[in-house]
């Protein structure tokens, strides 16, 4: 860092949303120097107070409008139900203001794709808060998958299971899922995705909605994801095992002392050409019984880290590592996956399944 | 017990088949004082007489002829590859033998059929070794399914992964999965059957079939079970979740300390009837948060039980906990599977997939 | 509570020391409704600062007189090095305010006599910020063994290691072992005390004082209880096990889904009058291998319960769970241990050791 | 291996004792081609014949003295009480036999010697089954410390807790630390050696002798080692850490899937001459966060590894790993902890310890 540079003007910043998540941007945003927190907005001023306790000097307000015409807002945090993201959202790009958006980025494809193209439009920065992306595990997760350290990926397999809020308004695929495939979505190296989805749900308790899912990718590698979402499950489970031809790794996000494990272990398979006739038939297959490491990693709050990404983005002016459009591939799956989930679990290509 | 009724003579039995888990049947066979272990017969005798030891008095065969010929043998134990079930058994039953048969019962439904029916009509008992279900554990999640301790069931989910032997004939779904499915079949309550099930796989390495399998099995209750199979996981796992209205219930087998976890947390949803108008727009549902409680269980091994209950089967001519019509029901489940798993994962009806 | 009983003023309250632990009590005091904090104090103002954050109305000073000249002080907590509570807190007392002191007491145990003294002199609230007592988990220990649902206390081990910082001016007793101890003085039921205690520690690194120490204490029923403190472990584990006549608990503070186990598991001797002579000889032995239960417990911040208990004492005038007197009966046990450890391990009556 | 070379005759073995550890030396003997497995002797013969089972050609006798008249008979094995080793031993040393003991060596110190002074006067081998050395954890953590890998020893710390058998005639320090003790003489490097040793122990059941205690061992090099044994422990623990000035290691035996975990994390404290005057008072310690390395070990039972090395041992007339001469180190620390224990918990010099 040069430390003659002047120091630039912090970014103002609004938080909209004082519900569960919002307290967390508000804290984040405090805490990071590249931002000066100016109000925090909610439908209930009451509750937007509440959460900003008896000794702050953030401004509060119930009305978006007073909160957008305030030039010293340079960028909004959205923390609101998905079902309100798109005009919440487009209101604030209309006041030119760079907009992030809580998981997932609206709630349809189609209101998403009017958001990216409204900020692309605008020249102003959009981005999604993926939260985990920004945990420094998943950070060198996808560092292992892109520098070729665990190989080519055969098998990745997410459980995110838990005594979870049975929401009212979405099922728990667009509850949780949208964690796990952010996170797909973000380690895969370029050139690999996912092309299609299927889908199974239960609703055990007569909620309404799906409680327990089961969801499967296929990559257009021939490779395969796994994600099991479970509001129902009195154990809380977070998993991942990333399978590559190389080494598999586990990430164990309960595990705070060793939250990533990687194991050089695994089936090796030779190819045809390395073998003569006679081994052909009998050798196909070794196995590795190597060491397992567990890389030191980091404790940093992911959402402190994203906060510092949105603040990166809005400054250099390029997109941010989750930007609006990986808000919409996201949103691509979810859709294709809920028309799975209705049609009982055929697999749906996910350029197609959201234009049903 | 009546001490002075006389000791009854034990059940003469040979085990065939020296590979991987012949070992443990004749160990087991010889601590039963209800079986005499007469002969070890395997087609390569050599490997049998290094099984049996350098101590050993019980007669090697390689001749399963030879074997059957023998009027002290009143009971076999097959443990050769599936794909030989079929004769091997057709001809100890036609022998007159009582048949106990590793698990899958045979290669084929159809296969499975024609034995449970030559047993049928010989009055002979034929047993399928479904070993797992003579666990403590699984023993006694039976009892808490069909006593009602749990509620009705809502989901169940297995998941059993670990580095594992690539089989040269069959995929992971006919390797490992017979054991979770002959899991489920044991511990259903009466009435409660899965009907369909729905398969998706991956071979990541090559090796000519699926590695990496995912089965979702629905029931005829509306409920859902869920397998993950997988012969590449550096890790190994094998925990089952079951969870019920009333309680939901943990298996983890790699914990010896604490095997089974029964916990009184759940989602309660109040039934429309006990609501007024307002309340049912809101107050549907309720979180128990209560105790766990993981009952003290029995150290035995399952496989000395599976060896008393094939005894219990032979001597009071009643059919085994796991008899050849339980191992024909996961018979059907595992080739609806594999018929699913080429349809790239259509559900398969369970009754009509193994008519394919 | 009555709804029409006025809420009575909130008590003032200042925060001295905006170190380590400083910023844990202003979050706390702030969400509080029984406080209202007024100042954060700190030799280094902008430290103090710092730890308020760029929105906050607290004042900060760098001046302890200031603070306690401010007449809507009512009450200071004081989080600085253990070597400057006697002076604070005796300004503190002397400008008749409450005073919490962070663990432990004082440097010495004559230097908490002397608080103690002045506290009970001027009718003031001295309380001790063991904060581990407040846990959910401590607290349910503590009904466990007072209701005598352990049975009688046979033995209490506890470790606390992990990579710690290693403090320039205390070694690792004087810096954990107070956890502990004041636990073990916190659950024990009344009548039940311990009475002499010996140390072994070691300094393999070159510190300069203990790194790695093990305490062992012996209770005036002839119980015994240990604690193994060390700086050096790069594994952390805050384990303790509490064995008694009727059950035996297990206190994993790491483990946030089963903090508590309770084990109906135990070993039984008859006593001698329960059994014939021949008996006398050989059954004296019986082990139980019973269920274990995990009680629920509520997720509450121990800090903030502490804060609470403060209010309770401040406002009833009645001693804190926590009050000077605990933890002036943790300075004599520390005390004893200096000795203990620096006369190679001799056991030290806990009464006598604070006189040398 | 030389294929030309001529198989040498197998080593005509007896084993001494059917109680507990007896089958486990039949079984491992009779696995090995080492051995020829002659006879298993019991003073209860009907308890040796349950042993062997129904199906062995092995011979049972209750005379020992028809056992080592026996020419075949090369070597004994030798799992009877400890306070039955010395004439059993001495008979058989006194026939030409070897001698593998149990664990611990004898029941005191003088009795030890005794035997290691016969197989000396006679060249015999004497070998104590000291079984948790021929780990493959135990074999890799000596050779970690052998090779400079861990750096200096600065702590060892082993736990060994269990709801145990409470043995009629031994406390639980002789019951379970000879595993401890005996692990720490094995894995020490030359020259390092425990000098002292302390003890504190409880019995809280009244079962008339310590079921809980404590030892803590200096070691010539200021180290320090502690051994925490409990027979009342209804949760079992079995866990090692081995601090370095380089590495620590954790050697955790009840997690198959991860038994041992290298850390490379600690704490590094500047030696003064590499600091100037400034740094001497501020930058003395730093801390290191690296990776955690889980090597792969075998999966081999240590008890066929111990019968190897006693087969190796006779067969080229050297000392065994776990000659008797470190058995007779193991009971010099046993009989200096027990004179500590009754001294209430002085350190007791352990060349002395075992002349009192």
């Amino acid at each position: 860092m040069n430390p003659t540079a002047p120091e630039p003007d912090p970014i103002g910043v609004a938080v909209v949303g004082a519900g569960y998540w919002g307290p967390n941007l508000v804290r984040n945003f405090q805490s990071s120097p590249a931002f000066r927190l100016r109000w925090l907005c909610d439908l209930d001023a009451a509750r937007a107070r509440r959460v900003l306790g008896g000794y702050s000097t953030v401004q509060v307000s119930a009305e978006l409008d007073e909160v957008l015409a305030d030039s010293q807002v340079d960028a909004v945090a959205i923390a609101t139900p998905a079902g309100t993201h798109l005009p919440v959202a487009l209101a604030a790009l209309r006041a030119g203001k760079h907009v992030l958006v809580e998981k997932p980025l609206a709630a349809t494809y189609a209101e998403g794709l009017e958001l990216v193209a409204e900020a692309d439009r605008r020249g102003l920065t959009l981005m999604c808060d993926h939260t985990y992306c920004y945990t420094p595990a998943v950070l060198r997760i996808r560092e292992f998958l892109r520098s070729g350290d665990l190989g080519e990926l055969h098998f990745l397999d997410s459980v995110r299971i838990n005594l979870g809020l049975v929401q009212r308004d979405i099922d728990v695929v667009w509850d949780l899922a949208p964690h796990d495939l952010s996170i797909l979505d973000f380690v895969l190296p370029p050139g690999v995705r996912p092309v299609a989805v299927a889908a199974q749900g239960a609703d055990g308790i007569g909620a309404g909605r799906a409680c327990v899912a089961y969801l499967t990718l296929r990559l257009n590698t021939g490779a395969i994801a796994h994600v099991h979402v479970n509001w129902l499950s009195p154990v809380k489970v977070r998993t991942t095992i990333v399978g590559g031809s190389k080494r598999t790794l586990v990430w164990d996000d309960l595990n705070p002392s060793q939250r990533l494990a990687v194991y050089d272990r695994g089936v090796d398979v030779a190819t045809q050409d390395e073998l003569g006739d006679e081994q052909r038939r009998d050798v196909l297959i070794s196995y590795r019984s190597g060491d397992m490491v567990a890389p030191a990693l980091a404790e940093r709050e992911a959402l402190r880290t994203m906060v510092d990404e949105y603040a990166r983005a809005i400054t250099t002016k390029t997109p941010a590592l989750t930007d609006g459009r990986s808000g919409l591939r996201v949103l691509a799956i979810l859709q294709a996956a809920t028309r799975s989930l209705a049609e009982g679990g055929t697999m749906i290509d996910i350029d197609e399944g959201h234009t049903a």
